[in-house]
């Protein structure tokens, strides 16, 4: 087993891995910006060392002062969490050549998958089914002309590299598409470096529907079943679950053994996940790869009695997956609702300011993840999320129900939240009903501010 | 379905009680004293009223004024949580009266099992094991002399009213048990109002063990196996959990079975839990029932999924109990460490004093049941309970070290709490290995406050 993790993150995510870590028994060091100094992961890890200022490519993005970091502080493994530096592939490289184990699959996985447009092509050859697109980067505006003829309209442009839905434009008919591949190109080399773009069939009522993998360093893999993120507002989750409610026990045995087959064809090592777009008939395909564990993986490990971090530092450490298939039963239903400081009312306006006070809800059924506590001051260099409350239930309803009952429960002052609307959400027919793509928030969102504004609601 | 509760109860039970309400859509109401005004219950219950001074008597005792508050309210249902009028008929008996579904068994089953020689005689019965001793209460010194050579010493006088250990005495010889006699009963009369005794055979190295129960008004009856309270100091539990380290399938399908039966003979209703003792070699001994929901529940909800509060309001509705023997399955470890405020370094003295700071503990496997929040100042005129962690995993040592992250984890000051010592015994080899007795905790406490006065720990 590892003896003593760096990790190279911050927020609600180094605290859960200081607490994967305690519970195994493994030493932790946390590495910290000045910024957050006084985050809960500084107090609660055993040791903590300052990398840099704010700013991420100062700090959390600066790979030599990790590495220091850890190497000063006699670390075995490095825990890169999500976002910053976890599907950076140089930066596993050199973790590997400083004999540190990156807690993660390998740089060569990592750069493979990096590349959507690469990604697309391999899971392609695995026989896993994506959407009708571009083989590979466009060469030209002629060739997305032609191939758009085939395919037909509507169709996505989108950066090879990058991700979260920056950069990304539809064209519904020709001449939209000649004007949006200059813009789009443009966007995405300011926004990654590189304006290489890909096309594929645009599909306008979606659900996004995940699929969990583990996968060990002797060839043995298993997927955990699926999540359901299709409550997104411009590509950002605001609420996901597990089960998908549209998803039938035949077609996630379907999904795994896709999602199982693409990873076995790339030897892909320790946890990961395979996003697909789902349209209304059942029809899936896969747009990426995410080579880390993921902002909503509680809710898995609430419907399958796993524990993913555990799992990821035990399959880093070496250890066999003991977990077959067959042991993975989906045997509740849990919901997640990412809390942000954000003003729901002003278009999720990221909100700054101190945490007068924090009460999260407890009680059965209820899971907190997060590195709030009462005069805290979430650095404004970071993203918003503050918190995630996850329940869980026998049924939907019931996990929902008991979100309703959390969400009133939780009490964060001095800063704006999203829980005024995804209370809202939860309780909405449509979302209820389990009849949403993943367009449909931001028409809620509009329906409900227009309400609030009139005095509605 | 129950329409509208009264809450006649105040902790972190009160938050319980309105967490199965709201997620069942049951409105609350929350009756108060004068010093449980800022109480938790009381801002997140649908409404409240205030039913008296701070005194029991006058507030969580006040009969008649807690079923003015619930006619008054549109209550058609009263919860007694645990404590004050829980377990006492002539409530039981008045709610029925004035058509308020008092929330528990018939106030005759809580009359029959609330006097311990009479409930210990109708268990016997009915086919459950009991402990050696009286038939019924003692008419004289001389019968419990000549039962005592019967039976062999050394024995055990308690009173037949009463409970929490209140008024036992050990008697290892006769001379012991004449003196013994007259002080019990003395002590009885103060405490209960009765003098009355019982006698039986004393077992010194003896684990607690209880089995919980639900029963329906149709005749349906399960048991969801058992809860382990061996570490008690003084009778009083401090950590909880399930299954016990010593309970094989085979001896939790007896024990079951015998709970069962017992209770099927008393028409028993609603959720209840069967106390027995448990010697070195397996063999058990009924000592009492306790006719309500019990602190140390969540262990048994963790294990078996199921949510003994929601039931208890589902059966107290009149729905059938649709859970049927085999869906109980004891699939995880559970432990509870009741967090009191009690300094453990003199003698458990109850602490007091404004709650500053609280962070409980959150992430994986934590759940936490309580009624605290920073600037809270808990009243002196009631128990020091603060709040419940409970952890769960695949294992017991994987709940323990669970534990141990929790309590760690866990933020409260202003007050004095029991955690110091919880952390001690969560670590100790014998505790660990499961090999203790109802007397253990006493020893440990003993050797943990040498030590520390020694400066070794």
């Amino acid at each position: 087993m590892l003896n003593k993790v760096l990790i190279a993150n911050r927020g609600e995510i180094a605290v859960r891995i200081v607490r994967a870590c305690q519970e195994l028994g493994i030493r932790t060091v946390a590495a910290f910006s000045e910024a957050d100094r006084d985050s809960l992961a500084v107090r609660l890890a055993d040791e903590a060392v300052c990398i840099g200022p704010a700013a991420p490519a100062k700090s959390y993005l600066n790979t030599p002062a990790l590495i220091s970091a850890a190497l000063i502080t006699g670390c075995d493994g490095i825990h890169p969490g999500y976002g910053f530096l976890s599907e950076n592939p140089y930066f596993a490289e050199i973790c590997a050549e400083c004999k540190l184990t990156f807690i993660g699959p390998s740089a060569e996985t990592i750069r493979l998958m990096g590349d959507k447009s690469i990604g697309r092509q391999t899971m392609r050859a695995a026989g896993v089914p994506i959407i009708p697109g571009s083989e590979g980067e466009l060469q030209s505006v002629e060739e997305a002309v032609d191939l758009a003829r085939q395919i037909g309209y509507p169709v996505l442009l989108k950066p090879s590299a990058g991700g979260g839905g920056r950069g990304m434009r539809v064209a519904n008919d020709e001449s939209e598409l000649i004007r949006a591949f200059s813009t789009a190109r443009a966007e995405a080399e300011g926004a990654f470096g590189r304006g290489d773009l890909i096309l594929e069939k645009y599909l306008p009522k979606v659900r996004h529907v995940e699929i969990q993998v583990l996968a060990d360093a002797y060839g043995h893999a298993i997927h955990l079943g699926e999540r359901d993120c299709s409550a997104q507002r411009r590509h950002q989750k605001i609420l996901e679950e597990a089960p998908s409610p549209v998803v039938t026990p035949e077609v996630r045995a379907r999904m795994g053994a896709d999602a199982l087959r693409g990873i076995q064809s790339i030897g892909y090592l320790n946890a990961g996940t395979l996003e697909f777009l789902m349209d209304p008939d059942g029809n899936y395909y896969f747009i990426e790869m995410n080579t880390r564990i993921q902002v909503e993986h509680p809710v898995t490990e609430l419907v399958t009695d796993t524990d993913l971090l555990r799992w990821q530092l035990r399959i880093a450490s070496g250890e066999r997956l003991t977990l077959q298939q067959n042991d993975i039963r989906i045997a509740r239903h849990a919901v997640e609702c990412r809390i942000n400081a954000e003003d729901p009312e002003r278009d999720f306006l990221p909100a700054g300011g101190e945490i007068e006070f924090y009460l999260p809800p407890g009680g059965p059924g209820v899971r907190v993840d997060s590195h709030l506590y009462a005069g805290y001051n979430p650095p404004g260099s970071y993203d918003s999320l503050l918190a995630k409350i996850i329940t869980f239930g026998d049924t939907r309803d019931d996990a929902l129900n008991r979100m309703r009952r959390a969400l009133h429960e939780c009490i964060i002052t001095g800063v704006k939240t999203t829980i005024p609307f995804q209370l809202h959400l939860i309780d909405d027919p449509a979302f209820r009903a389990g009849n949403i793509s993943t367009g449909y928030v931001a028409e809620l969102l509009q329906r409900w501010k227009d309400e609030r504004a009139a005095g509605v609601a």
